[in-house]
Parts: C-alpha cells; sequence; structure tokens
C-alpha cells in the first residue's frame, strides 16, 4: 500500500506542445500489459539527461549518453520495462542500438536522434524484436495528452502510477511543466532516479539545460532512497519543447529561470517522493532532515546512514520507539571528528536526545505517538556548523522481503 | 533457526589456566535469565582489546579504553546483557565506573583493573544496583571450566550459544584456547563483534598483545556483516593468562608467534562466522569472496556492497537466482574506474557472468541448484590486479523484519 499517494489527478497533466506520447502493449516480458511507450519530440525541443553512476549501466545509459553527446538534436524516445537490458555485454548494446535504428526508421530522423530506456529483470536478453513488432501501435496512439498512459506505461513493481505538472505564467506567457516517473525497488539513484521524465513547453537556452537538469535532480531524485540499491539504469530526462510565447530563458540565475526551476524543482520533488511513497512493501514516509553540519556532504551522510539502516527502517515499520538505533546509525555514518556529546535528536516536535543521552524530559508514549503516524520527520542536530540536508525514505517491511523474494515469479 | 551451527561441543571448550567465569541471574531488563558474566583473571595475565568505531560508542567502551590505557594490569571483567548503557551521556560514564568500583570492592583490586561491557537495548539507563547486587552469586559461581555457562550468559538475541577452542603444542608445552561471542543483530564489525573474548594460557610478549588482538579481529569479526549496522558497543579482548610452560613469545613473526596466531584465528574466524550463522532471520551462510583487484580494500568494498544489498540478500532467501542483482551492487560499490567488461561472476563452481554479460554456457537450473543449498560462495573476478578478500554473511527473510519489530516487546 502506497504512503498517502493517490492515483495522479488527470487535471494536473497538462499537455506540453511539442510532445507527444503513445503506448502499447508489446508483450516484452508478459502479455496484455502496457510495456512500451514513445515519445516524440517537434523539432527545436532541447533535451538534457543525468544517469545512473553505476559502473555497471546499463546498455540503454550507454547509447544514451552517446546519442545525447552527438549532438543531432533529439527526436524521439523509446521506454520499454519488463526487461532492463543491463548486464548484457556487447549484445547488449547492439540491441539497444538496433531498438533506436527501428523507431527512427518508421520516423525517418537518424538513429542518434533516438534515445532508448529499459527497465526490468537485469542479465536476460533485450527481445528487441518484439520491442521492433510494437512500435507501430505505439506511434498510432501518440497524443499530447497521453500523459497517464505514458506514466502507466513505465510502471514495474510500482503499485500507482506517478505523473504530476503545473502551470505557471512566465514574462506574460502560460507554460506548461509535466512529469512522471517510476520506480520501487533497487532505488537509491545516483544522479537520477530509476526513470524520471519531465517536459516543459518554456523557452530555454539548449546552454542552460544540462545544468537544469542536475539542479532539478539533485533537489529531488538524488535525496531519496528505498534499499540504498543504486540501479544500473536510472535516467532522469528534462525536455523543453520550446513553444511557449516567453523570450528564451538564457540564464537559471535570472528572474524567469528561477522562476522556471522552482515551479519544475517542485513537480521533481513530488515525483521523487512518490517513488519513496510507493516504495516496495511501504508503510511510512519518513524525512530525514540533518542539520548543524559543518558540510552538506556530511549531513548528507549521516541522513543516508538513518536512511539505510535496517533497524531503523524496521523499527518505524514497528512503530517502536527504539531510537537509539537512531543515534548507532548518526555514529557509524562515517565522520571521523563527530563528537555525540553535541548531539541532539528530534521525532517530529518531540525532543528526545540531548547532547547524546536521552532527554531527561522524553517520554516514550510521546514518541510512541509520533511513530505511529504514517508521515515522520527524524531530525538530527549534529551540533558543529550551519550546513543541513535532507534525504527522504521509507520503512522496511514484511512485503519488501515477499515482494523481492519474488519478483520474478 | 541458525544455518549449521550446533551448540557448543563441550570437549572443546577447554579451562584456561588463570581464568575463571561465573554467572548469574540478576534481573537486569527481565527475570530468570542469565545475564551477569564475571571473568576473573590471575595476577600475571596480559590483556587487549579493539573496539567499535561508531563515534556514538557506548560508555562501557570507553570506559575499557580508559582502564586498558591505565596500564595496572586487568584483573578482572564484568559484562552484563539487557541492557547497553549507550547514548547515555555523561550519567551512563558514571555507571559504568560504578559497576568497576563494585567488582573492585569484592575483589580488593583497583577499578582501572576492571573492564565493563553492556549489550541490549540503547539509550536506556543501566540499572547498576541490580548488577552490583548480581555480583556476588557471579562471583560464588566462578570456575576455570564455565566457558559454557559463560557463551549463555552473554547471548540477547543469539539463539544458540557460540564458543569453541583448540589445543595445540607450542615448544612442546600444552596451550589451550578457548573463545566466546554473541551477536546476531547490529552486526557489521568496525574493529570488533559485538561481544568477543578469546583467552590462552600461552605466554604472550605485553608488548605484542595489541598486534594480537588486532589482527585476529581483521581476520574474523571485521570480515563478518549481518546488516551492516556497526553496533555501539563492539568489543574483542583476548587474554594471555601466560600459565603454559613454553618461552615467552616475543614475536608474532617467529615460528611459535605464527603458530599460536593461526590457532587463535581459527578460533577467532569460528567464533565470528557463529554471528553470521546465528544471524537474525538468517537462513543462508553465504562467502563473498572478491579476487583480481588492485588493492585488498576496493575487494572489500565490493564485498561488503554485495553482503549489504537487500536485493540480493532477499533473493539468495528465496533461492532466486536472480543474479543480476549482484552485478548492480559491484557496480556502486565505489570503485570509480571499475570496467564492468572485466568482471567474472561465479556461484560456486557455476560461471554466471563472464566479461560483464551472461556466460552464454550458464543454465538457470544450475544457478537454481546452488542457490537451494544452505552455504554458497560467491566469488567476483574484477580482472584488475591480483588483491583479495572476504566477507561473511547471511540472506535476509520475515524473520529479520519480525525480529527487529518485535525486539523490545
Amino acid at each position: 500500500m502506497p504512503v498517502n499517494l493517490s492515483a495522479p489527478n488527470p487535471a494536473e497533466l497538462f499537455a506540453v506542445a511539442g510532445v507527444r506520447i503513445g503506448v502499447a502493449e508489446a508483450g516484452i516480458r508478459k502479455a496484455n500489459r502496457k510495456d512500451l511507450t514513445v515519445v516524440l519530440l517537434d523539432e527545436g525541443a532541447s533535451v538534457a539527461g543525468v544517469f545512473t553512476q553505476n559502473r555497471f549501466c546499463a546498455a540503454p545509459v550507454q547509447v544514451c549518453r552517446e546519442h545525447l553527446a552527438a549532438g543531432r538534436g533529439i527526436r524521439a524516445m523509446v521506454i520499454n520495462t519488463g526487461n532492463a537490458n543491463a548486464g548484457t555485454g556487447q549484445e547488449g548494446l547492439m540491441r539497444a542500438r538496433s531498438t533506436c535504428a527501428a523507431l527512427a526508421k518508421q520516423l525517418k530522423i537518424a538513429p542518434e536522434q533516438v534515445l532508448p530506456f529499459s527497465t526490468g529483470v537485469i542479465m536476460e536478453p533485450l527481445p528487441y524484436e518484439r520491442i521492433e513488432a510494437g512500435l507501430p501501435a505505439a506511434l498510432a496512439d501518440a497524443r499530447e495528452d497521453n500523459w497517464l498512459r505514458a506514466a502507466e506505461g513505465i510502471m514495474t513493481t510500482d503499485t500507482v502510477a506517478k505523473a504530476c505538472g503545473v502551470q505557471i505564467v512566465i514574462a506574460g506567457a502560460r507554460v506548461s511543466i509535466t512529469g512522471i516517473s517510476k520506480g520501487a525497488g533497487m532505488i537509491r539513484p545516483n544522479m537520477a532516479t530509476m526513470l524520471g521524465y519531465m517536459a516543459t513547453d518554456a523557452r530555454v537556452s539548449p546552454a542552460v539545460m544540462q545544468q537544469l537538469a542536475r539542479e532539478l535532480a539533485e533537489g529531488s531524485f538524488n535525496r531519496v532512497t528505498v534499499d540504498g540499491d543504486t540501479s544500473t539504469n536510472d535516467s532522469f530526462v528534462v525536455i523543453a519543447s520550446n513553444k511557449a510565447a516567453h523570450p528564451v530563458i538564457e540564464s537559471l540565475d535570472s528572474p524567469e529561470g528561477r522562476q522556471l526551476k522552482a515551479a519544475m524543482l517542485d513537480v521533481a520533488r513530488k515525483l521523487a517522493q512518490a517513488i519513496v511513497r510507493d516504495g516496495e512493501g511501504a508503510t511510512k514516509f519518513m524525512t530525514i532532515r540533518v542539520q548543524g553540519g559543518k558540510t552538506a556532504e556530511e549531513c548528507r551522510l549521516v541522513a543516508y546512514a538513518i536512511a539505510h539502516s535496517p533497524l531503523v527502517k524496521t523499527a518505524f515499520f514497528a512503530s517502536d520507539p527504539n531510537l537509539g538505533r537512531i543515534l548507532a546509525a548518526v555514529g557509524y555514518a562515517g565522520i571521523g571528528d563527530l563528537d555525540p556529546s553535541h548531539i541532539d535528536l528530534f521525532l517530529d516536535d518531540v525532543h528526545v536526545a540531548v547532547q547524546g543521552g536521552r532527554n531527561p524530559s522524553y517520554r516514550e508514549e510521546d514518541g510512541q505517538r509520533v511513530m505511529k503516524q504514517s508521515e515522520i520527520t527524524v531530525r538530527v542536530v549534529l551540533g558543529r556548523g550551519q550546513a543541513e540536508d535532507t534525504v527522504w525514505t521509507c520503512d522496511f517491511s514484511h512485503d519488501y522481503v515477499t515482494i523481492n523474494a519474488d519478483y520474478r515469479s
């Protein structure tokens, strides 16, 4: 059961001019599933992406990097579920390229203008003939108002489709922003999540697109974790179709640039948090906020140590205020000169630990009250500086084990 | 259910001359449990210890470090379960010191000659009056042939007592080595495990005792992990009572030093592996061996990434050869210049992946056959050097969640 996450609201999914989406059932792993999605971009769109830092990056990730670097202008994307085309060596690269070539042929564009994405089981050969056979149906389905079907088309172990959007006005012109994401396990993105796509019709200089994608990922997908397992296929793509009526945004530091980035970050964060809310077996959504560090990096180190601790995560599942487990995780996070006697711990508004020890006025029933909530903020104050950072995660339940013990069956 | 781990064999638990052990029920957390253990050393014993690297180290660990540094000669140890005396601030330090003082008074020695150890719940006040009240019964119980009771006396979530020993002959003299350990969760020792104690009557120069303790820990307790959570209380103590008849061992590189260290390492490794075999919810024992690295450190990094991955651990629980999860963990382990196309993966004798991709001759039923075993070796060959390292771990089951969701109830 996802944590406070409903199906997407169709009224929030805005068509983005110049971006059409089509979905088909190609039988890639199982029959009768939407498993193939194409995204078609009008000429003139700007595209930037950030990808997994896993050294075992999948074949489609390698091809995406090549095709973005080729600089011929991206005109299409093809996304399949059911098979990750990862751990598949040279043969996998060939199959990812064949997929691009097949779509390029249908669209009469160059293969380098297509980005491929795959998600699913690792180390099995990609059935690219099925993808090729499914392309005509996906192309026939292509429409600008198809974002909900796209969100459904990229789901794997997700229980809820993830999509949201917003409209803003920049320099008097209406601008639409819509995004989708997927992912529930093997989630500890490093540069981007499993799969996340955002499009806007805003006019953005190609020169700042990569910076925009990177900063959006840093503030959203790169701050969530389910199980600490960084996937081989993480990809986050930002599209600007450049169809809106405002002057081109040349810098993210201009008033318009800041306005656009803030609105896009809000959408990116909702999409990233949706992945945690739908985390495999999740029953609780936790915000881990670490303050008072010397640097944001050390705050992040502590936040991830807490967010990845199986003992912390199972205690939250049980609503058991066994909060010493959080202090233990702070202690092994890797800050060599950490002084425990300066550390405070809060659970929402409850002051649990003071100067590294139990707060004398802390009462177990107060901790218990907060632990029973479905949304909990853990706040650690390190007492050694002014920096802070935040990570979002979920608890660790029986269902996580069940889902991952049975994934392929 | 522990994995291929039986109760200790009394015939392997050798009395160590000069080391007496007593156990009592002090009602520290629950009634009718052996929860208090004292170890009494004759004058002239050498003692060395290695302790947790968790910055939130518990009060007894801090006091152990102080008392070992004081150099007055350790004459006794006091170990309680039911309460870790961690995350307890200045008050916790005072209570650990009071415990030492109480035992020192009974034995007419200095408090600095006593080492305290605590294990159990974190961040609750140590009931040291109960420990003090229980000391007379523990002292009355003290005998040299009491190792099995000691192993039982230090158990917490352990399901089986952990103890073993060996006798060897050094320079014509019989030497006994016996050790005990405990721990099942919050296990990813960093310098030592939750609690491990080894004693020998060998004659060892005090000058090499610390080196001996460190090298034994490195080859045993520092290579096991259950859940990646480094405890606040990890302690590993090595005692040489110096009662045996051989000449003093002045160097671990002498023939006698090497002989003693090899025999003690064998015992230490069995004690450390026993902790994994009895890991919370464990159904399988896995040896993660990483070869062909540039350094042992990078091999260890990869081994721990595999050993900590919840996805890998749940796949082993399910006997599901979803082996791409292992490649993904190799990829995110943190070796920046890792070339996936040089990596081979073996499951016992089965060659699963070759040059970063699926081995064409790999058959799923072969992987399945190995995955069903209760003892499995995962071997990764990085193809970039000659170094190697090994880590031992267990799988991740429903029972881990159950145990840790209910620990305090």
